[in-house]
């Protein structure tokens, strides 16, 4: 039997769940740069995004508050899956045979299976405000686009996905549970676009990207007035949207009277890890936290570890404004690992400049590594992990078993920002020893020039 | 809007996660008829189970106690999801525009995504208890092979399913899922028993049933003195297991001053239905709580509401003990509906009995219906379910909108049994228009014969 001193989850009322999100900028010891126009290379005014975001969202992208009031209908909406549990992982270690006391924030309990609908909510909240009848955006593992229509839903807009045609191919579980929240999703390339049919015109049969997806629902929605387009991360007002993770989760370890050493979470775009880390974060900078704070990223796209930090474009293509971000460049294209959602050249700018300033730090794993930590969490925690927070737990599990050597009682904090169950067909090609480790070794190239 | 008096969902702590299964055995005004020998036509015995059971669950099969202490290593395994939460239905009754209270309580948090892990832990506990070192069983849709994989893996104990050959091979991911918490599975009919072979003989081609699976585990637990054999619902213990679901729901309505006028809940074996039911049936029949108690099931496969109620082998081939109970016939091949964990001829014998006493009451949906109400759920409160419970989320809709023309404000409950993350195929042919209704039209036969 597995002693415990605390209960397997800790749980808040609906009542203690947060009224407000949290801007890390506020408390920096220095701003992040500006994110530049790409003809003029001068700052972004809100006016320069006006045709893709509702003004709402445009204040938020630049804010520099330290809260933003969270809507009561959208706080009305998380409701349905917030506050989520905090787990202490007893079953873990126990197997592990660590006296290292390991936690699990556990997202997949929202209606998507993620982290995405804290910011698809407010997103969709604020285009309905707005008098925004559809939205458009992009999907390439599958859990933005799902978490995007579960939110046009709530407000009556139209929802449309491009998703890439490898993953509309592979993943038709995605594409249904898009459907059934009443979206409609799109192969990419399409034939709805300029930008699709170049692509279908020079490649009929091409894979698709995650940039042409892009390209495809920013054309839409820069086209037709009573369209926006919505982002699933690495922009700013996404990574404070997220921030409810890491408020609820201080709540919740003040319940326990404990504070972690150590948060490990997954990076893609960077909103799962900036929503779990910057509250704690805060903390940290105020004095109140001694905490080490952990980015885990693919070794086939390290984007961090051994990217460069420079003004780069968001897409493949090319159109989006310059953001200084640590970059393996546009034109990389990241080896077909199983971590959808962590496939991207670039990184959070918001996150790329704390890391910068010394805030966090990160480290890099292999799939089979992830995956054999994956397999282990669900076997003894009994949940089946995403792929992408499966890079969190191979962190979280190598140094809880490194305090099994020293015999340091360490305080784990790990990110498990969605569940497994519509990605089982690569934890089949782990069982099936198919799984293939990449090793990044690309150098940067292409970047844009921006004078320093 | 939506405006609420009561919280989204009604939280238990782990403290209060109830320490005892419910028997209502105990409480009934007569008890069921006895389980018959299919040989000697006599009840049978504790030493006829014993080959597949351990003494610990037959004994529970044939107590009249009226509680049962949960042992604490179970309540252990059972904290990584319980207690599970009580919801109020906010955003469906305000898109219904009912006055009806709607309640659902929702059993998909499980690490198998179902209520199937409530008795999948006790029995693998029992078992290992008793020295046995491997459990085997049959799985059709997969819920359950999932279930005993999950739980076995909590306990050591090896486990391998027999997965009806058609749904092994149209479900890849229950497979998948099964193997990842550390689960064999093999498609029946297999080469590795006497009962697949005999088939394979006959039509190599052969899709499988759920009669033919049984067999086959019931052959390799019967021949092996290490292995056991579990069964997911039906058995007495089985129901007796899940009326943890119930007990918690009483809990949870006594924290908001409520209690159900209705309690609707879909039934296959029965033992999601029965695990809701029987603690309010307790209260019902103590004249504490004046409550409906509706099963629903499909048109397709309708035991309860179009069966015969009399002696029948709950298997295909005619090897188990003689059980009375609602039969569509041991030979009835139900339509290939897509809620498999419904697909059974007969019903769980205890429910039979408390059917026949005029204690619940008993309505058929068809498919259709069924998910039009699981697509409006999904939309509204943001949880796609399994096929399995729109049967009664349609009934509930239904209720709540004759509630609607009457103006009453009635309190109904609904069993939300499981998610449907691997089912949505089935909503891809709900929503491309291909899913057909098949209603029954058969006449029982093939019954066997025991004297009154």
């Amino acid at each position: 039997m597995v002693t415990m001193s605390e209960p397997t989850k800790i749980l808040l009322d609906e009542s203690e769940m947060p009224r407000r999100w949290y801007n890390v900028v506020a408390d920096l010891p220095s701003p992040p740069p500006p994110v530049l126009h790409p003809g003029t290379l001068q700052p972004v005014g809100p006016d320069d995004l006006a045709p893709l975001f509702p003004m709402d969202l445009i204040l938020q992208e630049v804010t520099t508050d330290r809260y933003v009031d969270i809507p009561e209908d959208v706080l009305d909406v998380y409701r349905l899956w917030r506050p989520s549990p905090l787990y202490r992982a007893h079953r873990l270690e126990k197997a592990l045979g660590t006296p290292a006391k390991i936690f699990y924030k556990y997202e997949g309990v929202s209606p998507a299976g993620s982290h995405k609908p804290n910011t698809a909510v407010p997103q969709a909240y604020y285009n309905k405000e707005a008098g925004v009848r559809r939205l458009t955006t992009e999907t390439g593992a599958g859990q933005w686009g799902t978490a995007l229509a579960f939110a046009c839903a709530q407000y009556g807009l139209d929802c449309e996905v491009w998703q890439v045609r490898a993953s509309y191919d592979q993943k038709p579980y995605r594409k249904i549970m898009i459907e059934t929240f009443g979206g409609v999703v799109h192969p990419s390339p399409s034939e709805l676009t300029a930008a699709g049919r170049a692509v279908l015109a020079k490649d009929p049969d091409s894979p698709g990207s995650l940039g042409i997806a892009i390209s495809e629902a920013v054309e839409v929605a820069a086209q037709n007035p009573d369209t926006n387009y919505a982002l699933g991360s690495v922009l700013n007002h996404v990574l404070l949207h997220q921030t409810v993770i890491g408020e609820e989760c201080l709540a919740q370890f003040a319940k326990v009277g404990l504070a972690p050493d150590l948060i490990v979470g997954c990076t893609g775009g960077g909103s799962n890890f900036g929503g779990l880390a910057f509250p704690f974060l805060r903390e940290k900078l105020a004095g109140r936290m001694d905490v080490t704070i952990r980015a885990v990223e693919p070794a086939s796209c390290p984007s961090l570890t051994k990217g460069v930090y420079a003004y780069d474009f968001g897409d493949t293509a090319g159109m989006t404004p310059l953001m200084k971000m640590h970059t393996l460049g546009h034109d990389f294209i990241p080896d077909p690992i199983h971590a959808g959602g962590l496939r991207y050249h670039g990184m959070s700018p918001l996150l790329s400049h704390i890391y910068e300033l010394g805030l966090i730090d990160a480290v890099a794993k292999t799939q089979r590594e992830c995956f054999e930590a994956g397999v282990r969490f669900a076997r003894t925690e009994g949940i089946v992990p995403a792929p992408e927070p499966t890079h969190a737990l191979a962190a979280c599990i190598e140094e809880a078993l490194s305090c099994k050597e020293t015999g340091e009682q360490k305080v784990i904090l790990t990110a498990l920002c969605g569940h497994g169950h519509l990605d089982l067909t690569a934890y089949a090609a782990y069982l099936e020893g198919t799984l293939v480790d990449h090793e990044y070794s690309a150098e940067v190239t292409g970047l844009p020039k921006v004078p320093a």
